[in-house]
């Protein structure tokens, strides 16, 4: 057996960021979350965290750049003048897109830079902790402290594609590697009958309160991006919403149904996806051979951070395009929430679920939620919402080259809410807009259904 | 002199519409949109009326018998079951998108049919319109009626459409030629200054009233696409709309300032644009020299449908990009205005302006409005709006074929207002909705700032 | 019925060219020339012979023009110094590929030219051919008849190209128009066996007579293009060759025994188009249904220009890409022979066949040759040889823009010999190469076998 | 400093392949060039060997495992049939393009493949000299030892190959890494003037003896390749070759002179790649800010296996496709020689030269060569040859899979002559015929020029 073994699931893994939430000293939840992405590369070869299997995807190795990269570019050059870069090549090299800091390079490209190597980024991770380090044990003024916030909020960003990049990388590979050991199959049990959970609807606050005034009471009000603002009301219709996410059950019922064989389910642009991606199942089902689910497949399989595993299910079916979220929606006779049905139902419930430092990461069955409220909100599956990702009334993107942060995106992408089984915990709250474009897939990206309470 | 002369404006182009309201007797209002579509070809070659000048345009003689076709297959074979078709292959050619009707020949592939002839067009709309006066002439029930108003409502926006593919299909050809004989050139004199009409916001109602009762009453409320409805209401805040579009003249400032050149002023997928395509002006802008226009060619010109034309500097600018119309605001220090704010400033005002029967065929320049409302909101160009093209609360698009009019489009679409120098006199109202994808540009599509009043 | 009836065959299309032998007076020979390619365009209507429908393929307006232009540009230029182009647009317009003349209408562009109109076209071509008149009334130069001579020659090469672009064009036409009106279909006969012609190889002269000496001399050798020669010697193995081209009948087999399911009968690059395009057999072959053909669908039809016909299982097969034609030599135990052995078994013969001017205009069965020498060399299809097209042994271009002619195009193609059902008589000699891309498929192409002799 | 250091050049790397002419023992010859695979990747990182830069392309560590799959899948498991593969999964993975053998991991995809490790092929690499050494001890029939053979010859090509893909992707990162530690420059000397060797011509033998009877007596005539044969005769005019290469200096004054610039020096096949890729320079060559190298960029400087370095003018010119070698030789009023005027002036010289196993690994100067003969004809640079690679009379493949191995390629390609710098010692020979198609620049192909002998 020639093959690298699979990390298994450890301690280092489970449950690190128990310490970061916003509440803990800045220099102690900086740690936690730069240690979390060294974790999540344990295991790893150097060529595997160097490869890069789409233009949409990124190597592990960058993702651990880049991030060093922020603290360098945003927080050390301007709290302390004199800071040098660990090497001045990695400003081109690992700048994203931001155009307002120079020239960069070109995204499809970055799985051409086997040097630096994974331990010469470990290396340059180090150096910037070190810096950190020291500018984190003076006193800082508000700006700077909510700039390393934005730092470890982008990290946490990373921490999730990070994984996701991961897994579509060894989905290309034949031999179907395992990112860690597989856990035990869950008890087997159907999911729950599908409940409904009313709202009145009515005149509704949204979104978070990232005005001039709440930056200086940004521990009060928690961090949020600039495009989760400004706060603002909307009129919304009274609805219903499912009180789970779909099943892997439940979608197999629409490919049966010939889901992806009937034009009239889908949007035009959907459509045109489906034939010329030749999708019959969502990404990364297969059948018992491993070739592309189709449907007479029988019980579907996936490939998953633990290889090719049986799907339950119970669980919610995820690796979806929106295209397929709202073909589905069509299919059922009910509709995708807006991004505010959504955020309304989810405001008071605790931002708890399955995130990726469970150490499950994998969507799980939850059983039905009691108390009137819907289930699995929080982790699991982003849920694609039916609200393109736009600009509330009154957004300003912040100053400077963090202004590049989001605003320069809302245009073509869907909003999605809710975190995933590899969102780490502490990165949600309810006001919370993650946007993709409609045709991805690669995210753990599912659906809930709602409808309109007539 | 070897070519073609270009048909000089006449009064079989002018205003033809004046009889076509909705008031108007429904056998009298359907001669007059047909013939308008029979005038808009007069002078064509049968080349001219075959070619296809690129995937998003179709040939004009597409254009004369898909609406043809569209009488054929919704209103006569569902009202004359012994109806035959002319042709029964233009089922299959004529086709548009219509997914429940049956397979269609392939959009790209319009312009590869030389046959049949635009003659043999005219004699497909002959006799389509034979069996139409048959029907017309006999009692009819309301769903027919709607049926008819939907097919000549249809047959005006490709009339339009008509005019805009015929006008890029021309620009491709290096002799440059004139679909119409240019008129004087209008008197020399500066866009009025900019004003800006304010409006206090609140809750609005919006759109048209498209629910079932609405249907009987198609006469009181008249014609309105699926998507405009529901009606419904909106917050907004309060917000000032500028006076009039911007021109030409003020476009001109922006190149000159580099805003062809700073990605920070562009979206992320505009500024691709930009780079992939070259973008240095609006489609169509040339110098002197008949080359691509950039930022030191002096007066620019623009081919028209007039050939070749030096571009009045007071017009509104027009074969805009929703990135390039976004970019100027960003640059201006303003804002598109949402569709819900434009149809709140538009919804009182008459229906008037430089449509395409006027016979200018271009966007001209207009006086300072009085009275405190905005000018050239309707006519002239089209208005890009911040608002993507999603469903209203409670859409439910038509049954059956024409179901698939509007509802699959929304995605990845933006919304213009008002109608533009090409679109047909009695064609708009407040509540019409037009959506194009935010890098398409031949449209006659322009813009009208906006900014919140704080 | 709305559609144009096709032409049908009549005097003015069969053996017009009877009086345009090297022999005949220049003058007589450039008005027969120039007839035939209008004679070739009655009966299209402007939109037919405007439309692009690949890139490899012109309009046959273009054609109609760029001869026009070619001897305005190389003859009426050069010998008449006054002379004014009758539309100084048209220089830009009409080259095709002479970088020494300047820039020029991008190639796959050509379609989108609506204007200048066919008529103007056919106007344009009678201010040449006036112009030429003149010319040819007075004594000329030798340097000029040859210019003439290579005019004269080059148009014959675009009536063949624009009768295939027509048949593309047509093809693409759900419709499938003809272009002439069908004959009566020929007996049905089979193929007879196919008998073998031994030659006996060793140093052998190949080529025309192209150096210095011979442009003095062209009276008496005939013209060639420069890349017929320089005549030289080669050494060839005994060898056979088959007496007729591989037949429809015979293709026919090839496809049932699986013989474009098996990657080992292709080339590498052969086999990468046949599974990038999908071919299942020729260009043009279809089943009943007019579907693409396929191993099971019994008798084959194929588009024409007479329209959708069954083939005649007795004549030799066409439309065949290099890599087809390839394919079925080594299934057949084979191989295609070189140009080289083609020229030699053809020298001898009389350059009579089946060529466009008959009327024909379709390959056609022929009886087993007699006395011991090939059939069918010349004329029906153009046979694929194994010979890339290269420079022979001291091979010089032509000096100034005619130089461009061949030269350049000295990679990447495959050379075929014989001509087609589609060349005008007197174009033809046994030196004669012709070469196209070996992906190309829509000239009358075919092949013969050949042997090893042992 | 955080990068990998190169390795410096060592004994381990410097004529390993001294003991592997074709008259060692096969065991010690199979030793010598497994080994010397082995020693190419030392000091290359998992990533290093993993990535893919492009198409063309394959990673290092593919290199090292399709070549042991070579061995498994052609001679183990015919002569051993209880023999098990290591890992089943690595028929499809390793197999190049062998049809016959079955599907196989597409080529796009190579650098998809983070697992298996560099580690884990080189641990297959042992498994299979382990069976190898046991096949090798006893005795083994000639058909045996010819598979062998082929199977070390395909090694060597994959030697080559590997440096060459390795340089390409080294190339790619703006770190421009070292393979190599940089030896000392060469002392600066201008390229001695060049000088022309004539020949006669006339009737000459060409090609290996790759007959049935050669193949048991492949220990007298040494190995060829199949397409090297059968050996035979052509007739050749007189003509004079070059006394050495082009060089780097002679380079520069074409660009100088407009080569790039100007069509009418190139094919058209060519000159459509010059404007697409957009090529001002050989490949790898840059300025001295890292910029693409320009007409007016002053001293060259280029990407090579010890990082970017200063080019000696006097060295051949490297990296260039066949359109430049073949644009350069019309601009010097010159022609490319063609394969078989080279191999007659090479036949009779020692195949000696700069060979990879010199440790130069990039081309090198060369005094004027003395005795009438041409200089470097081994060695140093791939000389492009103006012979499109195409079966020799009476050519046929090798039976079974092993007969894809060359004659499926015979299409587009040209033949180059003499191996490079990057070629291992004992792989040459005067037939040899290696072939690239004439768009590729990234193997170490530069030109000799020839010209008539009048």
């Amino acid at each position: 057996m020639l093959m690298t073994s699979p990390l298994p699931a450890d301690d280092a893994l489970v449950a690190p960021l128990a310490g970061t939430s916003a509440d803990a000293a800045p220099a102690q939840r900086y740690r936690a979350v730069r240690a979390y992405s060294a974790a999540l590369v344990e295991g790893l070869s150097d060529a595997d965290a160097t490869v890069q299997s789409m233009d949409d995807a990124s190597p592990a190795k960058w993702h651990l750049a880049h991030t060093a990269w922020f603290f360098e570019e945003f927080v050390l050059a301007g709290a302390r003048p004199a800071y040098r870069s660990v090497d001045a090549r990695y400003r081109y090299l690992f700048n994203s897109y931001y155009e307002s800091v120079g020239p960069r390079h070109p995204r499809p490209r970055r799985g051409l830079l086997t040097r630096p190597s994974l331990a010469d980024v470990l290396r340059y991770r180090a150096a910037v902790d070190a810096a950190m380090e020291k500018l984190l044990a003076g006193p800082l003024p508000g700006a700077t402290l909510r700039l390393i916030e934005l730092g470890l909020q982008h990290e946490m960003q990373h921490q999730e594609l990070l994984l996701t990049d991961l897994l579509h990388l060894f989905a290309q590979n034949p031999l179907r590697p395992a990112y860690r050991e597989a856990p035990d199959p869950p008890p087997a049990a159907p999911a729950p009958p599908l409940a409904w959970i009313g709202h009145a609807g009515g005149r509704c606050r949204i979104g978070a309160d990232t005005g001039a005034d709440a930056k200086d009471g940004a521990g009060a009000s928690g961090f949020a991006f600039d495009s989760e603002g400004p706060r603002h009301e909307v009129l919304l219709r009274p609805f219903r919403l499912a009180a789970r996410p779909v099943s892997n059950a439940e979608w197999s019922e629409f490919i049966a149904d010939g889901g992806y064989r009937r034009p009239t389910l889908w949007l035009a642009d959907g459509w045109k996806a489906v034939q010329a991606e030749g999708w019959t199942a969502p990404l990364y089902w297969e059948d018992e051979a491993g070739e592309a689910y189709r449907e007479d497949a029988g019980a579907p399989r996936a490939m998953t951070l633990f290889g090719v595993q049986a799907l339950d299910p119970a669980a919610p079916v995820a690796h979806l395009s929106y295209f397929e979220a709202d073909a589905y929606a069509r299919w059922a006779g009910k509709r995708l929430p807006t991004e505010f049905e959504w955020e309304i139902a989810a405001r008071d419930l605790p931002v708890r679920g399955n995130f990726a430092d469970s150490g499950a990461l994998r969507p799980l069955a939850a059983p039905q939620p009691s108390g009137g409220v819907p289930g699995q909100m929080y982790g699991d599956v982003w849920e694609w919402t039916a609200s393109p990702f736009v600009a509330y009334p009154g957004f300003r993107p912040a100053g400077g080259a963090v202004g590049e942060y989001n605003g320069k995106f809302m245009c073509n992408q869907f909003v999605l809410r809710g975190g995933s089984c590899a969102t780490p915990t502490g990165h949600l709250r309810p006001s919370y807009r993650n946007f993709f474009y409609p045709q991805q897939r690669w995210q753990f990206a599912g659906l809930r259904l709602a409808e309109d309470a007539s």
